[in-house]
């Protein structure tokens, strides 16, 4: 069976609280539950983790290459645009990393329009809202199939 | 019945000729019926173009916008990094503007690390190969069922 | 009898209905013909061209050159901020060209405040809306007139 | 009777005497009479005022807004560069104000091709010499027509 | 009854023992218990906090948000001076926060002259000592007053 | 008895009526009348000075310094942001400065981001309103109470 | 037989014409005869294009490259300095370009000491007028020699 | 007993495993007991610690200040870019530091070419390997011995 | 009889009481007796003229050049730094201008560095102290000797 | 008899063994012989010399000039990056210098991309390897026929 | 027997007496001494050299090249900053470099921060004092005894 | 007696034939002549050296503060631009220097703006010609006499 781990970043445990005009009206807990059920009908187990602690998220992602997860869905949230200890985790697991942001972020501050970790993933998707992260499962789901 | 511009920019015609470490081995042709079949198998009709002048592209827009697509699947190639032209002419338009990049421009030279364009469209995909035309399709799609 | 080139760059064909709010509801067919009007008033034959394309516009400023334009009131929309193949253009030929723009350019995004055409034309008028083509018109009876 | 407001910056009383190579050889005391002259055949009465004192230019434009001028024709000299407080003042005041530039300060200096001035004037004129300033007078009797 | 959060960030433990040449003499202790009491003499329960680690500070300003205390006093330590991560939780919560520094930053390394977290805040007070604290804690009781 | 310069810079004069949703709308003089009854109320004479012109701020700061005033709460407007005249003013004087702005400078313009003014002030009241000039004058009585 | 591509960018249709005292008297026919006659010397096929359209000339290196020529020598004009299309077409075909330049672009303007192409061509010839087209014929010459 | 804290930042219990090529075949684990092993034969306890927190790192710098270790062998991994609140904790405390990086930063990514912590360190050891870790412990004898 | 103008720019008025660490403890009313003294024994009048007005500085230059001085010796202070209104008014006179700075200006603060006067002054004399001044009435003494 | 000089900066006295990936497995014993050769049947005398040491380099300029050659081959090395003394000398001569690199610097590092000495020489030829050397010998002798 | 040079940039020959507060009180002789009295006890022989003459330097580093010794230790003073050449000569030969400075230059004025060098060196080791140079000899002989 | 070190950088052997436009008809001996005799009736001796070679120039700084000169006139010629090397002399001698330029730099190429030798010199003396090294010499004799 396939295992992928969703992994949000900081704030992102206030979705559907926080600028709702920016980031829209879904909860952490219901984007979650999208996610793993997208999973199930795809055989495959969705792992989720949420994080305002850079720490974790590296403990995390290194435990993600331990236990052999065929590919992370990350939403680094601001460690994004600073975060080099995430990108040397990035850079030092075997795993496949699609980065998403619900924004758009290059319409929005010049801070938001430089990620660090974006050199050291497979992809990114910015700017699709919650579909982002089905859009990253997808993607993942063809990977495994062996497509690209 | 829907309807999908899919816009190739400059050099995507060489596609599976040019740099294919870079690039891949699928040829324009090939992307354009597979995006093509994916239309007629969910109700969509798309229509394809590719150009290597920057003018025909800004005309294909303003058409686009004048026959009323549902949504426009855009690699730019080169023009992202400097085509104001380009920028205007999207945020001239009424229809919606995936940009899509075959390649992870965040891991190669400098200049392709900034678009111009991505400030005026609603999403980007980065890096994910061939399979970026088909999530930008179904991100077309669900936005037509109304979801986002 | 005088004549002068009236030349509109990319994106200046959807006057009218392009983002109202910063360019105004006039179109380009009434832009040409208040400014043609003028013309006829003034015993000065007004030739009109707008183009989505460098490549024409550049040829366009050859042509004018060779059949000895008075004067071209040239709005390079995009292209202000980037052609340095249009600024070769102006400062090959003898024809003086003043540079229009309908929106205060200052007040809007960070790249739109520099034109790479400004160093090589004889004059710039910007902000005023449709009234800086008719200005630049008088600027061109003026000199003309001999008077500056 | 409508009122405008000719203002002139540091060094402008040199003019006719200043760079003539640059800046022509009209002098204020013309350039002043010319203006009021077009004012009366306009039924506009034009007040001149020039100074090299910062303060006193602030001064005046809060005088001006007091006592209700129609518009504001400015020649801000090398403040046109570094003086933000004479833009706060422009910003402060409700009535509008045309920047007006003799010579084509986009071919000379570095340092001249920035207006910190220009985001919240309403247009500017650049390059064309003394007619600059006949044009600005135009423009704001368009705008009292309520053409724009 | 009035509820304010004194936050404190990293090296804030240190107070009193870390170069007191910049910092003074006051220990954290002698701090916090100074502003609980004004907030005891002013009708106001004060609750004090430092950490070392960003991940902390964020969630106890979501839990802030939650528990609905009036306003935030924050020194942030050198957070200030790239934690987007705190930015984005300041922006993302309906609490007020006024940013504090003891010491002047801007006389001190250029590092120290950027705040990221400046644009999100209500205020900034700045190179006033530990009275800092106390006016930021004035400045709240006058907002509850509803005067500004 | 103690002695307090309360200084504005260039278009504080306008308080009350320029731009009131960012500068609110207390007028100079109301704003003058409540420090100077704060004075009173705290055995401290003040005295109120506004120039739009930086000779006279600079000449005001050294007269201050002549006739040693314990504290000068200053509001430089838009010269904070480039009058090294007045930082070395300052620099050159015994009397203590604290900086004040009625709004948030780092949340505005990014030409507003950096005070020359700062370096050289003992602190700096940003973003708190009106309230902010009332906490420079505790912050003062606190200093002359030798407390800090 | 040997076949090279001479192939010239925007406003070079000038030549002669066009600021004589950077450019010289040559004309673009000259040129273009004379390198001919300098391959019919040399057993070699060269075939001439100018275009001031960026996407002809992008479709010229890719047909180059198809009827595979065996060397490009090439002018790019004022695109040297922005088309990132046509360096993505020069790195996307298999022929050699060699860049010329007629005039020492390192002592105009800054903006032209910048080629986005110079990356990816073989090598480059600067400011040594007509003649460096005529020393590009002969670096081809030796390396389709072999000697190189 | 002189007493020497060995202390890793992020990503470095990865060592032996993550980028071989750059770091390494030598584990964490391994490092750690020669690092202990010099320590034995040279009269010295060594304490290690590693951490992918930053915060955790700032308590065990403010920890080995307060139990007064001699010197701290530090390879602060990617926190070494960014980590302002790392440097404050090594600034804030008496214990010197000596900065270790295994690979040679400067022939690596830009970013890496700055450490926010070098001016606050005793000195640096870069791109010498394991032995790197070996040399920083000598000079901690060698300053502990009172020669430097 | 020449005649010489030397011009003290702001806050020199405070000479021997301003910073005498940096600027010495001579007066300026010491330094105008010892330039007027030096001029008599050269048979050259000396006219004494400061000011913190940037305005009156430049309506001083301008009447200098009316009354036909043979020199100006000129420490512009702090507007040396940002007054291109001064910059203009010196190249738009005829009477040579040399730049006197007191202390070593390049090893103080950055913004210290950069002088936008340099460019049209005939020198500049920078860190000799009092006695630069003096050297700079020399070099008029020599000009007007028609040595140089 | 025509004297041309043939001059090679710092390393390049390694050719043939130095990074010959780069550079090619021509010795400089063997560049000087073929250009010597070339000069024979071209009726010119050829002069090497090749130096280390800047000041060498400066001296050997300034004797070409004294004893009057008619064109000077030089390939700077790595002095082309920061050696305005000897840019100074180029320009302080009679005598014409083609500037020649064997790789393309231009693909390189970065600080390969600027020659502070190309604003001063006749014309560059990069990238093309030794026979770069054999084209600038080529040019001087079109020179010296006088047709350029 | 093994072979170290131990190499000395500029200045360095004023060791012991050049700003002792920042290099110390040992002298270059006995520095060197030092260092051959370690060579001697580890079965090496260390040759010295130190020049002020950039050119020296570069011969020097051909010359170990050519004689094969096993390691150079080298202090390049301020040719750090800016030697180009000196780099290129390190890249250009097959012996391996250590980086040595005395000081930390890191926190000293910024243009000390850069080394043009370190890339291409195989370490540095900084601001640890003459131990530096010692530990430099060291890693030689660990690499030596082939343990990295 | 006094001993004053007359120092000339590089190309400064070619005054009165390199660009005498910008450096004068003066020779180098003429100009060594002028300050020996100046030394002579001054009671002073003056010694002249001038040399293309950075280390040289190094050298001669040493070796004047080892025989105890009372200044050092210098005019460093392009060395001014990034000779470190010679930074570093000069800030490790006792002896003071003042910098000489013959011509304006601040009104030339934007390179000849910055010294980076200007912070270690007593002062400088900038365009004031030949007279500029006498004025030198004069305040050398003041500083001499004890008067600064």
């Amino acid at each position: 069976m396939n295992k992928i781990l969703l992994l949000n970043g900081p704030n992102l445990n206030l979705l559907g609280r926080r600028e709702p005009g920016i980031y829209g009206s879904t909860t952490l807990k219901q984007l979650e539950e999208k996610i793993v059920a997208l999973g199930e009908s795809n055989d495959t187990e969705v792992v989720c983790f949420q994080s305002n602690h850079e720490g974790e998220i590296i403990d995390k992602l290194h435990e993600a290459n331990d236990i052999g997860v065929n590919g992370i869905i990350f939403n680094p949230g601001a460690f994004t645009h600073y975060s080099y200890a995430i990108r040397d985790a990035i850079a030092g697991i075997q795993v496949s990393v699609i980065e998403v942001h619900i924004s758009n972020v290059h319409s929005r501050e010049s801070f938001r329009h430089t990620s660090v970790i974006a050199p050291v993933v497979a992809g990114q998707i910015v700017g699709l809202g919650m579909i982002g992260y089905e859009l990253a499962f997808h993607a993942f789901l063809e990977r495994i199939k062996g497509r690209e």
